[in-house]
């Protein structure tokens, strides 16, 4: 199947997507069929594969290909956008080369960890550019929380202006509203692209940002159904409509956002919907007490309580 | 007028109070006044000065002293903890006697930058405890997110075990949820003291929180009227619908707890309500653009709207 | 005593004075003034006061200000440069103006945590010469080992280039050597002002530094007349004879160096030499153990052994 | 060839293995030939492959059993240490595995990034003896600089008492001698193993560990015969005459233990001394300027010029 590459025109919501294992660590494909149908279901427009969420770190190499492969096998023809950050930029080169070869739309990197300054972290990407070539898209992951690098928003106007293939800020930067306000703007300038912007951040300020300017999310929320709604909402403009479903899930969008637990929760759900067979992250990862568990009931009642006193229900399930 | 001092029986909600300044930076302290009357209103328990967002660290020495003795003075009885946390023993000491014969209820006190392992913790407390004396209750502040120090909760059962002046967690590791119930559990041991539990984090997981065993808020969330109705319908035993309520303002919990323009907002909203004179922070602060303004407006109208619909008002103002 | 104000041409050695203490934790005056003696003794050209090293953090303001008047009163006319840095600006600029009007030839500043971006850098300081006005000359302190916070050498140069009175680079980046000559490459071009460089980091790279264009040392060090007899060597043209007594001296320079008790060893050796009276720290400060003293003989018996194979002596104690 | 595992008795000099690239950044294998010849012929007792130092996150997996088998093939019966930390659990113990097939003494695991308190570093070690089970023996890299993670001595010394496997500390804690002391001192106690303990830091207090009781170095020093020398001294009972040969070398140590640009100076010098074919780093690397190079001229002229003057000569160079 020919899929389009990455462009600034991409829009919608890209999933992060989980990486499911069997209850003894192995990789468990066949959840990772029904949890790539599950996703389709909710609606998604794209995929994104390998993030940080993904357990891509705790892959073997020959793991991430198969995982990557499986997905754009299975994604009826949307776009799949795969990460590729690395210690070592050989390997960013190597990883890029194999995702797209497999047919991903484009690729994405976080800055490492340790870079000084602006011109530190415009010259990695511009390394970066170089070694991937120009028929590569990128998706710059704007994240410090984690890589603890700041990105100066003239610093990705430079990068914009200088790399064509740069085609999309994942925006995560906490506060982030701001820079988000910053790029829109700036790209009013003549002469200056507008390039994609999903956010992340698990959604937490999903329809701020929209009203700010963003195309969309790429984001692991456990019930996708929502960033797809809201986003349709948005594109429909409807924004109130949009925030008042997002409000629904808000409770649950914040818990889910918890450090080091966040993805114990998303977990779960995605096992208590029957998108996956095991909860299990591979070690070393967090796990729920009987106490979350009970806690994370008591939410998801009240997530439906709420749903249907508005009207809606929870109607995506993996049958 | 004779204040108790702060026991383990504490409870309710005690505001970390704002400290406001005039448009040219002087501290304001008609404000100061204006704000206090408008917590007292808003039915909090208990006062928190000097805290990390009370700009504490942009105040001299004798301004320290003329809040904290402003705002005992028009305390109506209620409980003030002064934040005495100070890169040097000897000023903690100094400062601890100071706000207790202000009329201090108690002080609060969190771990410097650079503590080393479990012991480095305990003995850093040790430390402190042996200079303050065994007559000065102590608030644990326990916010990893700024000081790196993690608290284990076996170094926190050492201390509650050990000194008898430890009478109060004020909560605000995330994750934290699972320290906190560690925390209850370990105190059905028998011998053990149960101590106070005040949750901080803005109130992101309050209800979550008040339903694992806290015993109140201690944050500075700019309707505080939430946070003590949240309490009280949880102390009459509704916990549904403390946390209904508390749903409500959940989108405006969250825009609040964002990092470095929390504050921001915070003092905006105190101003817009009347309870301050001026949203002015001294520099280096962050400030709100016209942008972040309006988005704000929406915000409150949003609550507004929901308020109305829940046949609940936005009731306490300034008069 | 009239003191001239700090200015481009600065250029020796600005000793890093250290706060004696009693055994008790107040505040050793007379021990101020041996130690003020003893480091004239040692030819400094200059002090600098309440620095990192200095245990400024644990003095009160009051004390604070009782330091720098003592030192500058019996400083026999050397310039003495004043650590202002604050997390409130009004701080920084009251503590500035009280200095200056004390005698202080300056002030130095560094950044505090969290700045962003070289936008942030260069904001910050533009705010602090603002609140400074023209008159009182600034040194940067750049040790981003302490503040998180990077100097890009592009950063430096803007600040240079529009504010007059910045005057001085204490260079303590790690690598740092890159960072120094980049700025005196940069100095060639016309119109640029020359500013004068000292090195921190205990002086660990100080022949280094020397070699690409430094102009003294500014650190504590135990031995300062070896900072000087080195500065002494590089202002006659013999840089070989100033890194060959250096390498004597190197092993204790690394010593010292160490992280968290380095400051324990350097006033031990204050307090063996007579300079104090005693090598206590406030709390909480680090302590040296038995063995830690007897390794501390052991190397200054080294130390001595080797600058009398070289002909020297340790010529310098307080009488 | 059968080689010895790894036990408590293990002493003298692992040295921390370069990684040779082309000037095109491919691995060269004729280089790392040459490499561990230069290594054997300084005389060290052994190698420790894929340290932080090695470049390991830049090579592919594959790439990475090349460079272990091809060292362990020419080592002549020299144990050598594989360092297999990683992200997953998973993963640590394949990685473990196959170094063991390939014919590893040991393997060397530093904390993940983010393990809290003491229990939780316990903890995570407990995880990984369990995975590797109790054949494959086991050195805790103590590198916290990097890692963040903090060992304190109690942890190390229950990891010991529970697991046989553990036989070995990378002691590179800073400060650490404390530390290193702290835990010879606790062996005396009956019952408890006394382990293996070689230091890092690039051997910046070496002879002060010796005297302390480390069993010889495990580091990268681009000049192995200073460090198998000094070791020879203190094997003999002449800590004086050792300190005096690691004076020599001192200012070059401390040179190469710079941050961020001490591999480049180590690999230049490697290149200059014949035993790898280019100095290249994979990127992102550090590089030296021109300034860089002359500096280094200055000081191997100045370390060869001290070492004739000692009787001593620069002898050991890949012919």
């Amino acid at each position: 199947m020919t899929i389009s590459k990455l462009t600034e025109d991409a829009k919608g919501v890209y999933i992060i997507g989980a990486t499911p294992f069997t209850d003894e660590g192995a990789l468990d494909l066949q959840s990772l069929d029904t949890l790539t149908d599950f996703y389709l279901r909710c609606g998604i427009h794209g995929f994104t594969l390998l993030g940080m969420m993904g357990e891509a770190h705790k892959l073997t190499a020959d793991e991430s290909l198969i995982v990557v492969n499986r997905v754009i096998g299975r994604a009826q023809g949307r776009q799949v956008i795969v990460g590729v950050s690395h210690a070592g930029l050989e390997n960013v080169r190597r990883l890029a080369h194999e995702a797209m070869i497999a047919g991903a739309a484009g690729v994405m990197v976080a800055p490492p960890p340790g870079l000084k300054g602006d011109d530190g972290v415009y010259n990695y990407y511009a390394q970066v550019f170089a070694a991937l070539g120009p028929d590569i898209p990128v998706v710059y992951q704007d994240y410090p929380q984690t890589t603890g690098v700041y990105l100066a928003p003239a610093v990705f106007e430079r990068l914009v202006d200088d790399f064509k293939q740069l085609v999309m800020l994942k925006h995560e930067d906490a506060p982030g509203l701001a820079k988000l306000t910053h790029v829109r703007e700036g790209e009013k300038k003549p002469g200056r692209r507008r390039v994609s912007i999903l956010v992340g951040n698990g959604g937490l300020y999903y329809p701020q940002e929209m009203r700010r300017g963003a195309d969309g999310a790429m984001t692991g929320f456990a019930w996708p159904e929502m960033l797809v709604q809201v986003y349709d909402h948005f594109a429909r403009g409807e924004p109130e409509k949009g925030e008042d479903l997002f409000d629904l899930y808000l409770p649950l969008v914040r818990h889910e956002q918890q450090p080091a637990i966040g993805l114990a929760l998303r977990k779960e759900v995605l096992f208590r919907r029957g998108a996956i067979k095991s909860p299990r992250q591979r070690a070393p990862g967090s796990s729920l007490s009987a106490t979350d568990k009970t806690e994370l009931d008591g939410m998801i009642k009240r997530l439906e309580r709420r749903l249907a006193a508005s009207g809606r229900g929870t109607k995506i399930a993996a049958e």
